[in-house]
């Protein structure tokens, strides 16, 4: 990664010294083997939360946690009632994930803050959200702490247990100071109003590494349609007693679903359609699978995501066509648990041409790309709330300690987010 | 299967009670559960061997057991040295399997020599041979009897252990009275020369009852190409973020693979080849799949058989160039295991000819077939034996207490059996 060109020259602002401080005394505190660990409305996230506050003290802000026990930091004195620009991310981990997912969007927030102080008058209010319980790996459940925080946590979520311990979702959350009761009622907890919510977050996947992108505008975040377990229940046999057309194998059954569903989704692409597709868990029985005998039974999952949720219920639907076509020519059976989805989310395009505008009078290279990955953004969009997101081209995925996101790289995106934001100061072009 | 119409109306012969008698009396003494268990070079077998040695004896015959441990049964008198006409299969079993696997053959000789009584001195010597162990359920290592008879036992079989205790192969032989030194020689242990070998089974496949077949005549024995395990290794990767163009997708390449390689199949079937074509196994790792992570890896088995040794290579050849192929454009590689061959058996044909004239005289329609499990005939075949079998119909498979034998199939074949050995006594028809 340190050879990569970096194709603009701008030099390393005096506020990358300050963030690339707080990442090291962040990762140092919550340093786990290879990686660091920040637990979701627990220890991790807590050490990550004072430091930022305290980081925010010495740099004359004033702090507050909402209800749902995330932090909040503005500029001393900002009292104004009009609807705030929030910069927000979540600050924990997965365990021993890496230090940039999440925290890099809050660092570039107070870097924001920073590089805007004496812009601000001329500005909406301008607010940093550092949020709480952004990863499902510890109580199964995403977003708990944008949810709570928008009352939109279903209750149920709150008696989720904790991965390795008997505590529940709620517990960690009153542990933590939030006001659990009003997060089941599903109050909103937002100590102000907001007019747009602005993430930065390093890129989950390896799409920037391999077109050269340092910079990325999010499109809008994938919904999924997803299915955890389906089984293919065909007929066990001798592997060479059985010919082919007495066969129920449940197994060449699967693996031509699976094929044809490929070649579909590379149709579709061709089509112009955003679409992923994965069987992330395929398994023939090990209590009962045998080099020699014909499968009878086959368990995998699917998962489709995409931008547009026509798309995703469209490609569902070819799904389970195609297991009635396989399962009437080969004598098989699918099974079916019920389909989970989520809603894609669309970023706001008034933001989007802001980075972008703000990207190309800096000579910086920007371009569009959607999100596969879920984030805090997409909550706040499906609240009403106008949201949008940069990327920052980041090596190896997430969720792993070799995440590897290059300082100038997330320089050059804090400072198309800090220009674009300058950019409401100015006044709109009307037509002669 | 009571209700099955049996195409001719010869009336259960008196040697059918006998049978009966004979399985049922086999069957209560080496009863477990729902089936029956009869260990190779073990106590049901030993059981079995022992019943079967008393029916003899009640029965006028001449008992002796050969250095391998099988159990030989002639004539009293039959001190001819001309080479014998033999009648043979196994007495073992799978645990809790069904009772006339491998017994079914014994009975049957038993059967016919008593049927052909008063023909002997016009006929070949005739013996029936009890074999033991060749199941490989219980060391790993099917044919142990015939093998070892043979002197074609690969001497580190002897070190094969029991599947749940640490006793060997070669203890358990010693045990039961084989000549484990001479075993390990791999001398041959034939007590008598032998001019045939014929083997009466169960079919252990669904084709008879599917074509509704009662009796058939074995063409030959399918020999296999087997990858245990092969693991194909892509790239893992969140589901919703990387896009199908930086995918290496372990799954979706076999499952291309395996929808590939079925198609071929199907084609090269219509083209009049013998073959099946198996993937028993396929997974994706327990320890790190998940729904929402692209297939990083999975490892599967692969397993063709066929009665023709060039077409099990050429598609074992066109299986290895399509992973070739599938590596190159989706980038993910393919490690293989060895490749474990076993070679086609032939059936002679001059026997499957007298059982078809036999079949013919009598009524009875008889069709050919080949074997796609393996049989003691194959090693008899591969000894240079002439040596052919008959299937009878049977549901529901094999190695399972619910397969499915009806008597007056047995009977069907035992006659067809009996009237091609019969038929030896003939006087050649020369042209005139």
């Amino acid at each position: 990664m340190s050879t990569r060109a970096v194709p603009w020259a701008s030099p390393v602002s005096k506020s990358a010294g300050g963030s690339e401080t707080l990442f090291a005394a962040i990762a140092e505190a919550t340093r786990d083997g290879p990686g660091v660990t920040r637990e979701s409305y627990g220890s991790g996230e807590d050490v990550a939360l004072a430091l930022l506050e305290r980081h925010g003290c010495d740099a004359g802000l004033a702090c507050e946690r909402d209800r749902a026990g995330n932090l909040w930091l503005s500029s001393i004195g900002e009292d104004r009632d009009d609807p705030a620009i929030v910069i927000g991310s979540h600050v924990d981990s997965v365990p021993r994930g890496g230090n940039y997912d999440g925290l890099a969007g809050v660092v570039a927030g107070l870097a924001v803050l920073e590089g805007l102080k004496v812009d601000l008058p001329r500005l909406p209010p301008l607010r940093v959200l550092a949020l709480r319980g952004e990863e499902s790996a510890w109580y199964g459940r995403a977003y708990a702490g944008s949810l709570a925080l928008l009352g939109r946590l279903p209750s149920e979520a709150l008696t989720l247990r904790h991965r390795d311990r008997p505590e529940t979702l709620g517990e960690a959350m009153a542990r933590c100071g939030a006001d659990v009761a009003a997060i089941g009622r599903r109050e909103s907890l937002l100590p102000h109003r907001v007019a747009a919510y602005l993430e930065l977050h390093i890129e989950q996947g390896p799409v920037m590494v391999a077109r050269g992108w340092p910079v990325a505008a999010v499109t809008g975040i994938r919904g999924n349609v997803r299915h955890n377990r389906v089984r293919c229940l065909g007929e066990a046999g001798h592997s060479g007693a059985v010919p082919r057309w007495l066969r129920h194998d449940a197994m060449l059954a699967v693996a031509q679903l699976l094929a044809r569903m490929d070649e579909h989704w590379r149709v579709l692409l061709q089509m112009g359609m955003d679409l992923v597709m994965t069987a992330g868990i395929c398994n023939t029985p090990p209590q009962s699978h045998a080099v020699s005998v014909i499968p009878g039974e086959v368990v995998f999952s699917f998962e489709a995501r995409s931008q547009d949720a026509g798309t995703l219920s469209r490609f569902h639907a070819l799904m389970r066509d195609e297991c009635s076509a396989i399962a009437t020519e080969r004598g098989v059976r699918f099974e079916f648990d019920e389909a989970l989805t989520s809603t894609p989310a669309t970023m706001d395009e008034e933001w989007l041409r802001r980075f972008e505008t703000a990207a190309e009078r800096s000579g910086h290279p920007i371009e569009r790309m959607p999100s596969g990955a879920g984030h805090d953004a997409a909550v706040f969009a499906a609240a009403g709330i106008p949201s949008a997101m940069l990327f920052v081209r980041n090596d190896h995925g997430s969720h792993n300690p070799r995440e590897a996101m290059d300082l100038p790289d997330f320089e050059a995106a804090r400072h198309v987010l800090q220009a674009a934001i300058a950019s409401l100061s100015e006044r709109p072009v009307t037509a002669p």
